[in-house]
């Protein structure tokens, strides 16, 4: 098989497949990331996949099946028993585990759970299959490494290196008193450097950041993000150390987090990804374009209420699009800002004065376009000064009022607790379209009298 | 002062400060965590903020600069001589020790430099300030442990206990050859648990990721993610080590990447944050509704040239609003699934399947939508049968003509190397206004024909 090279492509990998060059398959896989086989494996057609799966050495198959994509991962444990499924798992980390099996349908879980030979880790999963997915106590691993406040360092050295065999990575070292509650830690520099006859009392960091089991999966990300930590210890209601969460899982936070909100900004209700199945695709976007054209069909009804306008001013009815746009604009620009700030903790100072610098704001990028829009109306377009003014007042009006919404609308959302990236999507757009509308028609009213 | 509780308020905080109570701040500040003491000092006024810094301990006031807004920062700095800055950065890592001076003014950034007394340090940096921010050389630390192949393990403890000193995190110890040139990595877990006799030779691990110094962020940022790595080392043209990227910096990558195209999808053209001044406000956000007014300028005089109809249909231009509106969201949820593909590399299959795809999901949609459309027209709004039945078709064929513009142009914009984040914002909202508008009135001047 001298095609394949240093590198190997898919098409290389499709074909040792059907031709089910095991032995070659695996010199290849074992080189291999268990990242960059899932990444392989996502890219070939199910059956392909499966195949590789189920030439792969156990050893290695666990951590793939944590890199998979989810629909994939989940076909795949389709094809396993209970029992296959256990030995997998036994491979993990606890956090890694438990979310495996949250995946898992509800009459398999309990089977998997008891199929799990080692009995502390089985523990340890159920455990932490207790915990909401989204607070510290769903993203923590049970797998970390403590020492007594009273051991002497050289006992601990010991102790933790019988630990460590079980920790795939060691972030830091956690001091408990004699009641397991969590006191301080030990860096790993100061292990480094530190007389190792010292007792761990006289070398330990007393001012350590923790977080509760319940703390949410955002506020965990932020004070770590806030601290520069690698990781933080979680306690349970009595201060007890339970478990640590590690940066990887809030770098995922992170990024679900900024997904979410651009979604939701881009009118897509539901996580989905390019790959997802047309239905699935078409579910998440549909909501938002029912709710849009729901909210059109109040701007048609309002435009249709003004046809009186129609006999004297039918260019009137020319710009209507053009209001809508500005007013959606404005109002996702304003919006935008708000949500950053709100999601980044930077928002300073009261409503009023925030309204106040909107409006300022708004008011001087909006009396710059419409002037523009009044000399472009008037030679380009070729309307009466009269509609150019008015439309002009009518844009300033509406930029400044859909930025006022826009500004408005998140604050009051976060205020009840609701997500204010809601207000960026869709539903700012629409009520700004309709709102603009009633306010040019109205200023056109009174302006032209018609 | 009895009003100082355990957790002091802004106010209290104020209070001190107007009364110069140096004694009782510096006791308050030296419990707290630097970050903590940014976030006040950025709350404060200016003034109180110069008072605050004034007065801190020099070990602490080092790390508080580094956590402070940016211009906050620059303030505070521009009130120091170079060799005061000089003796603040002699404080930090060679990385934010970097990215201070680069943000200081040209003129004073060489006089600092010349001030610093640690001549390795001096040069760390200026080795770093060559490289371009965006790029693994922009973000790396000098700072790391590194050891020889050929030492035993037993030497290496000593000589890492020395370079520990140096270094605030130890994350990884590199493995070189006589060359300085990377051949593997030590994991910490393997430290704690290896006979110290053992030579490095024989238990370092040979597979280690690295990137380049000219690798861009956002790949840097990729690969750590994707192997989920909490530090990766840096190598130059030669493949000699020169540095390490860490996990905190790429998590600002990765927020400021997640902002920047969330901005750029709200329409918003700089990185600006909801406290900077009005000026830097507008500016960030005129130039999108300066486009978005010229290209709705546009659908005015595409409107206004099928005013043959406003005679028989008026209606029609009652509709014009919900029309653009619906190719706008409609375009937007597609780009924002393209965009997300591209950023997390999931994006696999041909242009043209993938346009085929969005085709049947916006077919879909669209159908449906389009026979409520009918319905309310024909119903609620009280259109002609005709009217009713053209504004359905139209708005089929809006749907889905948006939804393939807005699959078709991220990848395009891709493909030539511009960011497809720009296809989410008001440009590709304009530009399917204009053609939505377009379709519309051709298609009802096709069956309708006024």
């Amino acid at each position: 098989m001298e095609f394949i090279a240093e590198n190997p492509s898919l098409e290389d990998f499709r074909k040792l497949i059907e031709l089910k060059e095991v032995d070659k398959l695996n010199d290849l896989l074992t080189e291999m990331h268990s990242a960059d086989i899932a990444e392989l494996m996502d890219k070939l057609e199910p059956e392909e996949a499966d195949y590789i799966f189920s030439i792969m050495d156990p050893d290695n198959s666990a951590e793939v099946l944590l890199e998979l994509d989810e629909d994939l991962r989940e076909s795949i444990l389709s094809n396993l028993s209970p029992e296959e499924i256990a030995d997998e798992l036994d491979e993990l980390s606890s956090d890694d585990a438990a979310d495996i099996i949250s995946e898992l349908p509800q009459n398999i879980k309990h089977e998997v759970i008891q199929e799990i030979e080692d009995e502390d880790f089985a523990k340890d999963v159920i455990e932490l299959l207790r915990y909401d997915h989204q607070t510290a106590g769903g993203l923590m691993a049970k797998e970390f490494i403590k020492v007594n406040e009273n051991w002497p360092v050289v006992d601990c050295t010991k102790e933790m290196r019988h630990q460590a065999q079980n920790v795939k990575k060691v972030h830091a070292i956690y001091v408990v008193d004699d009641n397991d509650k969590l006191v301080g830690r030990l860096s790993l520099r100061s292990l480094l450097t530190t007389n190792l006859r010292s007792p761990v009392k006289d070398v330990y960091i007393k001012d350590v950041k923790s977080v509760k089991v319940d703390t949410e999966d955002v506020e965990v990300a932020r004070i770590m993000q806030k601290y520069d930590l690698e990781a933080i210890p979680v306690l349970d209601e009595l201060g007890t150390l339970v478990g640590i969460v590690t940066i990887d899982d809030i770098v995922d936070v992170i990024k679900d987090e900024a997904d979410k909100d651009y979604q939701m900004a881009a009118g897509i209700s539901q996580d989905v990804e390019a790959d997802d199945t047309i239905f699935q695709l078409t579910k998440a976007r549909f909501p938002w374009l029912f709710l849009a054209l729901l909210g059109s069909l109040v701007v048609v009804k309002v435009s249709g209420s003004f046809d009186a306008a129609l006999d004297k001013f039918p260019v009137l009815f020319f710009f209507t699009p053009l209001i809508a746009a500005m007013a959606g604009n404005v109002g996702v620009q304003s919006s935008a800002i708000i949500v950053q700030g709100l999601a980044n903790n930077s928002l300073s100072g009261s409503l009023f004065n925030r309204l106040l610098k909107e409006f300022s704001l708004s008011l001087m990028n909006g009396m710059v376009l419409a002037l523009l829009l009044m000399l472009s109306s008037y030679f380009l377009i070729g309307a009466d000064f009269t509609v150019a003014i008015t439309v002009s007042i009518a844009l300033i009006s509406v930029i400044v009022i859909a930025s006022l919404i826009g500004t408005f609308v998140p604050i009051t959302l976060n205020k009840y607790g609701i997500d204010p990236a809601l207000a960026t999507g869709p539903f700012i757009t629409t009520s700004n379209d309709i709102l603009g509308i009633l306010i040019y028609f109205s200023i056109a009213k009174l302006i032209l009298g018609f």
